[in-house]
């Protein structure tokens, strides 16, 4: 299955593969504005089916949160400018504060008069500032209204148990293109979902099956979210990603930006999984599966859908753009029985009512996010390629659901996870060291605060992940191009992060 | 509770502490073995209560597989004295063929005519042979009878059961001199318990409450080893260690060779364990717990008995050397009785019956071991420091029972273990490297063979581990002072362990 090449040749364009970027001429898009408008939404040429009204949320959320970030270098540059001045860190702190929001440190802004501001370090400050601020207000306003206690969470909830699912597992790529996979592509309430990042979206067998078994304890033990005795399942998603637009560079590093081994190394990881599980428990243990690829120009998925036998074909998929071009000028409820056939057309085989009706949702979902793309990107993402804001290391990080803003490296310790550690730091090579900016890298070690000793040990591991770090980066340390922020979170607790520690911090400074 | 300096000055000798070693000096040990046989059994004053065939069983063993590695230096040193003769290679095989029992390996003999002999490498590699064979050996035969499928094993099992314990998971410290807690000291069959050694017995608070966690999880499926309903508990030990003939100096490393101190951390860490549990989960979710001290010298063991409402008290135990002594003289039945009632004179309130049946026995099994070491020790062990032939890395060594034999740093990643790491390899300066002999580290991942893929993830595991050991301890390295050997086990499997890898194969060598 060579799509990479087909790819290349639209004339010999015989088979099946990832849905392809329709609307990336802007002569296309304003034949397309023009068009007759073939529902009643007046104004816009969106699907009957889409959520106008959170598309223009999350919007509001991605533009004011990424607009922190894409401010710094423009104030930075001015502040820059004025460092010779007299009054300099007067003036440099009332123009922070009037367009940043927040005064920069002092004990940079101080030494202005003897040597040269050492902007790297104020840029990864500001970085660190900005991640640190939207991180807080996550936890305290639930601006994607997913949290716990949100209606939307406690609906999904519901539905899934419907659906026979007892917990979703979705394990995206790494790669900061697929970071709002569940907020935003798929529409998933964050906190109805566990959510696992890994190179590749190759997650790990062994946490996994340890996962499984937690929540299969606490079934048994505490009836949730359901007893052990009613026969749902625990639901493992793969989400792969290509790219329409420029296939053969713009897909998955890990796989070599070949879609088709995306595809199949996904299944393999978990088919594996069940395996390990079906092998480790008796009384018929298993679980359900599902593969998902995602095309990052357009956020378009396409759905593998399993058979009630739970095969799964690599080289059948519904592709939700299709479904929408195809269900556009129709009624909701045709809409949706449309996508209903379109499932069951796309297997050989049956299909469980319940995986009909999650998949059936997803697709819906993604309707809203082929909307939003089309509304507010014109169809096809400016950032085809990396465009990450910071790289984010440890576990936890359940604030984090917007495109492009984090590489995800999802670790315990730097040796067992520098692979995709090593990843992150050459994508920053090229978005901000070739700039002369410094990686900033956010270390995170969420703790069960219930745990005695567990906060003490979270901090211990941000020390000596931070000092892996340091270790392994050393040149990239010593040229002040890499930079960290040490956070732990109590995930038992609906407060933010704390901060406890950094490499900007006064006293780390002195040490050098 | 300044123990340490209590335990300088004998007139001050006021408060509890270790109990002190009563045969280390050779007239007192003549004349206890001259005074009256108060027991039947002709021949040797033991106690009543011990198992003299066991003990024979035991110190066969002990002997035989230490002596293989104690062969090595001296046959080696005849090696070195033949390496420029004629017909060397074949004089030098026959030898260690007649003296070991196996042949050297001809890549490093191959070459004495060239060079001098690289003694460090083929001390490495005959310390790995030797390790193999007894690794193999244990598993292909049994020879400490505690397999699974082994009669002891069985009964343990059923009266681990009838005390009310559905698991027992002992933490010794990661000290050699701790190795054989389990076989020897305690005298439990080896299958029957959960074993995680950790330096000054901190085990991982985290990692226990998985297994508790994956334990009540098979209690639910499967009713293994019994069914969730059934009010038994998971029985947590830590073995904290003192020396009775030298306190200040070869206590326990971990914790400044300060008794008290080991008693209170192991004590704190249990209770931490306890309340994450309790914390964590519902309906009366807890597990029991077990402070134990052992003296390294005698081997004779101390209990902190726990109250029936959970209490331990850092400052009362029974010490099994004054019962010993007490009971000597009793006939059976007498002598557990007054164990019984020692037990309950230590405790503030009640005990449990199953605890006291347990801590009974552990007493009694713990006679034998000090009739062990005054049978074949002359009552204390020569080797009151530390003498390990071999570091063991990473998750198993399944089959490690022997005193002195190895420091174990049973860790995930180099990264978390290090501190335990640094310990050993500074055991080993001082054993080996002072004596221009290598460390050598043997490394061991055991793996699901029911999952997946799990095999080439453990065979991953070990190149990293190794990979990361090469990079922190470079100039031992880069000296011939540090040698791996790589090894891999499939826990479901009764089969030996796989050997995947040496810094001492011909390939290696050849890429230095």
């Amino acid at each position: 299955m060579a799509y990479r090449s087909l790819a290349k040749n639209s004339k010999s364009f015989l088979g099946p593969t990832a849905p392809r970027k329709r609307f990336d001429s802007p002569s296309e898009l304003t034949r397309l504005s023009k068009s007759t408008i073939v529902n009643e939404r007046v104004g816009s040429r969106c699907h009957p089916l889409t959520d106008l009204r959170q598309n223009k949320l999350l919007y509001n959320y991605e533009e004011e949160i990424k607009g922190c970030f894409d401010q710094i270098v423009p104030v930075l540059k001015k502040v820059s400018e004025l460092q010779h001045e007299k009054d300099f860190v007067k003036r440099a702190q009332q123009l922070s504060l009037d367009e940043l929001g927040y005064e920069l440190p002092n004990h940079y802004l101080d030494k202005a008069w003897v040597c040269p501001l050492d902007m790297r370090a104020i840029f990864a400050w500001c970085t660190f500032r900005s991640h640190q601020e939207a991180s807080s207000r996550f936890f305290s306003s639930d601006p994607l209204e997913g949290s716990e206690l949100s209606e939307q969470a406690q609906e999904f909830q519901t539905f899934l148990d419907k659906c026979g699912f007892h917990l979703l597992d979705v394990s995206p790529c790494a790669d900061g293109r697929l970071a709002h996979s569940i907020a935003y592509a798929l529409r998933i309430p964050f906190s109805a979902v566990r959510r696992r990042s890994h190179a590749g979206a190759l997650f790990d067998v062994e946490n996994t099956v340890n996962r499984w078994v937690k929540t299969e304890h606490r079934r048994y033990r505490e009836s949730l979210p359901n007893a052990a005795s009613v026969p749902t399942r625990y639901l493992k998603v793969v989400v792969y990603h290509f790219s329409s637009v420029d296939p053969s560079h713009q897909g998955c590093a890990a796989h070599g930006s070949d879609d088709a081994l995306a595809a199949s190394a996904g299944l393999q990881r978990l088919l594996d999984f069940r395996e390990a599980v079906e092998n480790s428990f008796c009384c018929g243990a298993s679980v359900d599966l599902l593969l998902i690829g995602l095309d990052t120009d357009t956020d378009a998925i396409r759905i593998h859908v399993p058979s009630s036998d739970g095969n799964i074909a690599l080289g059948k998929w519904i592709s939700a753009l299709e479904l929408y071009q195809e269900t556009i000028s129709l009624t909701l409820n045709r809409a949706e029985k449309r996508i209903e056939e379109a499932i069951k057309d796309n297997v050989s085989g049956d299909v469980d009512p319940g995986m009909t009706n999650f998949v059936s949702r997803l697709i819906i979902n993604n309707f809203s996010q082929i909307d939003y793309v089309k509304e507010f990107y014109s169809g096809s993402y400016p950032d085809a390629g990396h465009a990450e804001r910071f790289i984010g290391v440890g576990i936890g990080f359940k604030e984090v659901h917007l495109r492009n803003l984090t590489y995800f490296a999802h670790l315990d310790t730097v040796e067992e996870g520098s692979p995709d550690l090593d990843v992150g730091v050459k994508i920053f090579k090229g978005l901000n060291v070739s700039r002369e900016l410094p990686i900033p890298i956010v270390i995170r070690f969420d703790y069960s605060g219930m745990v005695p000793g567990a906060k003490e040990r979270a901090k211990a591991d941000c020390i000596r992940v931070n000092d892996a770090i340091f270790m392994r980066y050393r040149d990239l340390v010593d040229d002040g191009l890499l930079h960290t922020l040490m956070t732990i979170r109590d995930r038992d607790q609906k407060g933010p992060a704390e901060v406890v520690g950094s490499s900007l911090d006064p006293s780390v400074q002195e040490a050098h």
